[in-house]
């Protein structure tokens, strides 16, 4: 086989076989096929695509690549959620502890940020001394310990993938759904759930900007996971603004933390638990989604679902004193209250330029080796279709140092239009796909 | 700027800028970008295409990227030729030696064989001693003395086209229009002509399938070419079958000293004597193409063009004697005559299959490593439009062991179709474009 004739086959618009597939991963892994290549080849797929049939085998040999943990030693369902990525996207921190108080087992491998987007294990560390290294065996203790368990990729899952991702972030080829689904579906595969629910974001702060390219990617998100014996629903949601109204690792965590104890943010709260439901419904505890909120609620409101994530979080080494220490208010030295110039509508609060300030002011990373300033962020005191007057605040942004602000502040101001009337505002849940 | 950036640009059908084209270039040259990202960027390009202003703009800072040499003190025309490569296709060894008996100076840079083409240097190389690796001073003096120098590409004329070139061979990126015409004339440009006459093949045996992206590449070559201030011609020529009838390195060089000394191989001369002709044009020798190839013919049949070609084989270290010995017919170990297994007209001769068959034979490399095997190769007996009788030969295939022709009968076998009828000829001249 002929790692060139591969290339071209794609280039071509040509469908490759398992056996090309597997000669260009494989070949890849064990440094026959350059880098180089691979990248010539991601840039192919990205115009060219590839068939369910290609995808399915990409992703098989992607996962086969590295080891796959066995949870079956573990009697219970074990159901993970994965989202696509956004802006105040911060369900899993709910959503593992709520499961688990709900006796479902939630083994949740999770990424960092990316770009606009920020990523759970940030989050998690947040917390002083949270631990998201384990291995394997550890991993498979505190699951069956806790209910839950949420750690970073381990090099030996899907290192093929690791491998890919790592070329395609530094050579535009990240937004391709082929590459997308076998990236998130090769790691998904290996953690050992047997349900999956993805939560799909669609809107500006959304990875994939094209809408009908996020209808296909749920779709197929569905549809191979299924191929692998794996239960899964995709919930298409708004992510035109920013879920929730805090932004930032530690102010989501915080975020996350009020919720459990009771607070009404209502969007991050319907969608966590229409996502919460969905994992009811698959892991059989919930006759249909409906069902499954509706109990996903009521873990909330007892205070189940915060108790298991302080369990969660004292097991895995975080400072369960700080979490509770609400006297100690986590704010970075600067402060800046961004106020209405006019009177009216919130008709925007664009998700992608939140999501950029709120990386200008540290809570993100502009290159890999950036260090992350976990209190700093943005709270938003109003949301689309919220009325407001002449100088009230919009939203307030938090950082270490003055500069980060005026940087930020250019971005909060082209994500927010205000407009003399309010707008109809967009379906929080778009679609759910089965 | 941002490489990353830069990439997704023209993913997305965006046209750069000088500056970003030259970050790109300048960028690749200090080790910034990578090759892995230059790669990608390479298929975007091949996707997306570059409009003529992106051409010129990448062709001028490859060319800049290296030495570009100046033959001001020679005092006459410079003129040179190109071809985009093709199966028997050896008009340079006649060109520079019949121009530079009519008084023209011909400065010329070959490469090598690539794929199922052949290249001048491997074909000069055939003759023994014959040197292609000269410093610039010795290149100008031997231009000087002689009237015409035949060397390769030296590491200090671009030297981003020579790193690109290499990248592009592994990555399914050769066929793109701005990546063939910008590595053509950053070379060309480089290499001190005043004036430049391209061979542009139209058919199997061509590098670009597409005959209207030929037709393209074609006008592109001259109008890039007029805007450095260079003169340009641009023939069209078929290459659906072999040119001549030799194809192997020393069996060319072989044929183009038999046309040189009196042999009547029409094809040959004919292209052959339109590109002299367009030349003579050029160096204001001829008042047109057609007047230019009577002079071309006449510099043939006087013995002149074969006097300087043995004064340049001299110059150039070659073995005179080799090419002298006419009763020492250099053939291989192996040879094998294939022949016809009915009767009647060849009516397809795939230059294309033929190629191969050549490769096969040892006449090319099909990995960068390969050693070529100078005598082997193909002599065709027959050419489309030939009457064939039952058993009669078609052509004979020459190599060092048995195997290598077992290899090559299959694409020989796959190249030949033998008709009813005779079929009518194409033209061998499509198109002149200046």
């Amino acid at each position: 086989m002929n790692i060139v004739e591969i290339i071209k086959k794609k280039r071509n618009g040509g469908k490759l076989t398992r056996r090309e597939i597997s000669y260009l991963i494989h070949g890849y892994l064990d440094g026959e096929v350059a880098d180089y290549q691979i990248t010539a080849f991601l840039m192919a797929v990205y115009f060219r695509g590839m068939d369910d049939e290609e995808t399915i085998n990409l992703t098989e040999i992607m996962l086969n690549s590295g080891d796959i943990i066995d949870l079956s030693r573990i009697k219970g369902v074990k159901v993970d959620k994965h989202s696509t990525g956004g802006v105040g996207d911060k369900t899993s921190l709910i959503l593992a502890p709520q499961l688990a108080s709900l006796g479902v087992f939630v083994p949740m491998i999770s990424g960092r940020g990316l770009g606009h987007t920020g990523g759970t294990l940030d989050k998690l560390e947040s917390i002083p001394g949270f631990r998201i290294n384990m291995d394997v065996e550890e991993y498979k203790k505190t699951l069956e310990k806790v209910g839950c368990v949420m750690i970073g990729q381990t090099t030996k899952i899907a290192p093929a993938d690791k491998k890919i991702y790592a070329l395609r972030d530094v050579t535009a080829t990240v937004d391709s759904l082929p590459l997308i689904i076998s990236s998130i579906l090769s790691k998904k595969h290996a953690e050992g759930a047997e349900a999956l629910v993805f939560d799909v974001k669609i809107g500006t702060g959304a990875n994939l900007q094209d809408e009908k390219e996020s209808e296909k990617l749920a779709k197929q998100l569905v549809s191979v996971s299924k191929k692998f014996g794996t239960k899964a629903i995709a919930v298409l949601t708004d992510m035109n603004q920013p879920l929730g109204n805090k932004i930032g690792n530690w102010l989501e965590t915080e975020e996350c933390i009020e919720v459990m104890k009771g607070k009404k943010v209502d969007d991050l709260l319907k969608v966590n638990n229409v996502l919460a439901g969905a994992m009811l419904l698959l892991a059989g505890k919930a006759k249909d989604i409906d069902e499954g909120e509706i109990i996903a609620g009521q873990a909330i409101d007892n205070g189940t679902a915060y108790n298991k994530f302080l369990e969660m979080v004292e097991v895995q080494d975080g400072d369960v004193s700080y979490i509770k220490d609400y006297k100690n208010l986590k704010r970075p030295a600067h402060s800046h209250k961004f106020v209405s110039e006019k009177e009216g509508y919130i008709t925007k609060l664009d998700a992608f330029n939140i999501g950029v300030a709120s990386v200008e002011l540290g809570a993100g990373r502009k290159t890999a080796e950036d260090k992350i300033d976990y209190l700093s962020g943005i709270i938003l005191s109003k949301k689309c279709g919220d009325k407001v007057s002449h100088g009230e605040v919009i939203c307030e942004l938090f950082a270490e140092n003055e500069d980060r602000i005026i940087n930020a502040k250019e971005y909060v101001k082209r994500a927010i239009e205000i407009g003399d009337e309010k707008k109809s505002q967009r379906k929080l849940i778009i679609d759910i796909i089965d």
